[in-house]
């Protein structure tokens, strides 16, 4: 690892952040998941700070039990494209499911953002996990785990085929003669597949960075090796610096074996920092926001990752329910790793539910703390950066003023923006259009 | 017709305007359709003129015969989102096609879009003319014109719905009690149709004008019975005033034939004004764009409304051919125009395929000639308003400067806007929620 490597950084600016009961803390605004200005502020917050991107969730699906923020939200192309105009050098990106929607009309939009945004666009692929959003896409039944997976892989196949529908130098635009491309730079994609049946070309050419970048955040075997084929950036939630050393390694030996260069991928585990002037008022910045959830709401949130699931029907402080293999066509690590840890570590209904309801970050301290943490995951290869999530209010601020600051002294993190476009800036290369490769071949070969 | 009673108008500011080849000419830039600069220089100048929206249209096909600015633009979601963020009153209207996306995607995208302006989003609903998209979608063959709309009337049934999912006073958010929402006033929408299956709710709730803005386009039998039903406003092309007027009395007729009354529904003809300091003026900024054309490239052009019909294969200066009943599955009452008025006129192919190259506007002359006739439209019912398209560079800005000032000198059209959402200033109802109603009338009844 040269001393130059730098930290790649993202924001995840969705609402209030990962904490199902955070709207209820007097410092944060109530409707922040429809609140242009609070998304505009965290968007210009994080370009103030220099990071790479800012970063939109998305779900396709809600019921009366589902977590406050997620009940109405902006939609991720809408806002993605919003910010665009009011920032300048920051990446947009956002989570688009593979498993309903059509790839021309995604492969369209992400383009056209790139195009709007002038290359900063990125987009997280999902396979989407929640069962119930099959009944709002023509109630057909929900794709299992691995075909899911499937679906992805040729889905993505799809799309990257049609950004390159188009050369880089096809379009001519030579007024006197009228001629305005160059047909023989048009391509069409011709795809049939098993999932997906694609003529193209796509009526979008390509922007300056090329493609919108790739961003996965699967952990399971399925998206490992999709992302460690497929992706440019993966997103990771791991409890340790151990399971995050492991998840590093893996992804990137996954990636070689795949005959790509490890340094391609970028592992991106989310934390949540917590700040403060010294470790107690860190500590009292977590608690004001874990003590706003009741045993009841954790109980109800925990049921969303397990098809909702009522956990009222068990005593709250015996042992962490036996439930076989419930849950393993939705989230299915996230139910493995909260079965695992609970199990493991002995723990009751209630200590698992209030935990996932707001996870404890190891981010929290001071400042110096942070960042000496930020450091080891880097140095340690655990991370090749971060998505920091707001756990607290004013999280995100925190972490730009106080530990970005730091890090810089540290020649750890950019004092500005060393390029225009997304992959610029993440250091990832500009994909070479296949069709003027397969020329570049054919005349050097 | 009150003397209160005001112009609606529109400004279509997709690419560089309805003329194939207008990119050649000297003051277009020729990268218009994904050109940001000319898309906000656009979007600020309607605004500047209190334009009630901006209007950009789509397609989901293309090949090397497609216009050029077709080949290669913005997709409407994505620019109107961006546009949205440096305007501030005009509303916000795209084109997105019932016959290839879904429904739930759909209601959320304008859903987010009207929250991000602010209540300015409307929705131009088309059932896409081109055969050749159902290639770019799984390659299920294109539906038939009648069945494309009986999609479309159930597609605009579910969106509205899920468009109600949350009574406008759902939303409690008390962090006090912890009570975020009266779950009361949340609805599934639980359709089952012939063509989708639906179930709801919608993740984000209604904007500040309720739901967005419908408008159509369709001018066909099928086409005036749906934008009867359901629209808020109608796009139209006539030929002239007394088609304009035929159409204007039978959509008005149609829409009182579904209960509605007929100050609910707008029409607006499309016309792309050409003004000049004199006629000789005005006439000269035609020629300079009807020349840029080519009889060759005219007739790839008219191909294109005939599903892409070669006719080059017929003498250019003979009558035009014979064609039986082709096109009349895709761009139906074009074809049936073009057929028509080139019997009845004698017209020969060159003919034909020039003017639809470069159809010539009655709205053409001084300041004032355009102004009177725009009052005339206005006056005879032929319009409520129109959408004004850019014929010729600077057509936008020689209306909003030279045009609209003999207008408001008239009383016909506003100084500044009246409301801050689109439905406000185009003066027609807030839809009240569908449960809010059912619950006042089972209290009034």
């Amino acid at each position: 690892m040269g001393k130059n490597k730098q930290l790649r950084l993202g924001a995840s600016i969705h609402g209030v952040g990962s904490s199902h009961t955070a709207w209820r803390h007097p410092d944060i605004p109530a409707d922040a998941s429809v609140n242009l200005s609070f998304y505009t502020r965290q968007a210009q917050k994080a370009e103030e700070g220099k990071f790479d991107f800012v970063f939109i969730a998305d779900g396709l699906y809600i019921n009366d039990k589902s977590i406050p923020h997620f009940l109405n939200r902006f939609e991720p192309i809408t806002i993605l494209s919003a910010l665009s105009s009011v920032t300048s050098h920051i990446g947009v990106v956002g989570t688009l499911s593979t498993s309903y929607s059509e790839p021309f009309t995604v492969a369209r939009q992400f383009a056209s953002l790139d195009h709007i945004s002038k290359g900063r666009a990125g987009w997280n692929v999902v396979t989407t996990p929640l069962e119930g959003t099959a009944l709002n896409y023509g109630g057909r039944s929900h794709p299992s785990h691995s075909e899911r997976y499937q679906i992805a892989e040729e889905y993505l196949e799809v799309v990257k085929g049609l950004w390159d529908s188009w050369e880089d130098d096809a379009f001519i635009r030579d007024k006197e003669s009228g001629t305005f491309f160059n047909p023989l730079k048009l391509h069409r994609f011709d795809h049939e597949g098993s999932y997906f049946s694609v003529q193209g070309p796509l009526n979008i050419a390509r922007s300056s960075q090329g493609q919108p970048v790739i961003f996965q955040a699967g952990s399971s075997d399925s998206g490992r090796n999709l992302a460690a084929k497929t992706a440019d950036a993966v997103f990771t939630g791991p409890d340790s610096l151990e399971e995050a050393k492991q998840f590093y390694n893996d992804v990137k030996q996954r990636a070689a074996a795949y005959g790509r260069s490890p340094d391609e991928i970028l592992i991106l585990p989310g934390i949540g920092p917590i700040v403060g002037s010294t470790e107690e008022e860190a500590e009292l910045k977590y608690r004001e926001i874990a003590e706003l959830v009741t045993p009841e709401k954790a109980l109800q949130y925990l049921g969303r990752y397990f098809e909702h699931h009522d956990f009222s029907q068990y005593p709250l402080d015996e042992p962490f329910p036996e439930l076989g293999d419930f849950g393993s066509n939705s989230f299915r690590s996230t139910t493995d790793r909260i079965k695992q840890r609970a199990k493991e570590d002995n723990l009751t209904l209630r200590q698992v539910a209030l935990q996932e309801a707001t996870p404890r970050t190891a981010f929290i301290g001071t400042p110096a703390k942070v960042a000496d943490l930020v450091q080891q995951w880097f140095e340690e290869e655990a991370a090749d950066g971060f998505i920091i999530g707001s756990s607290v209010p004013g999280g995100l601020d925190d972490f730009v003023e106080q530990v970005l600051p730091i890090l810089r002294d540290r020649g750890l993190f950019r004092t500005d923006y060393e390029e225009d476009t997304l992959r610029g800036n993440l250091g990832i290369p500009i994909p070479v259009n296949r069709y003027a490769k397969q020329k570049d071949t054919a005349i050097n070969g």
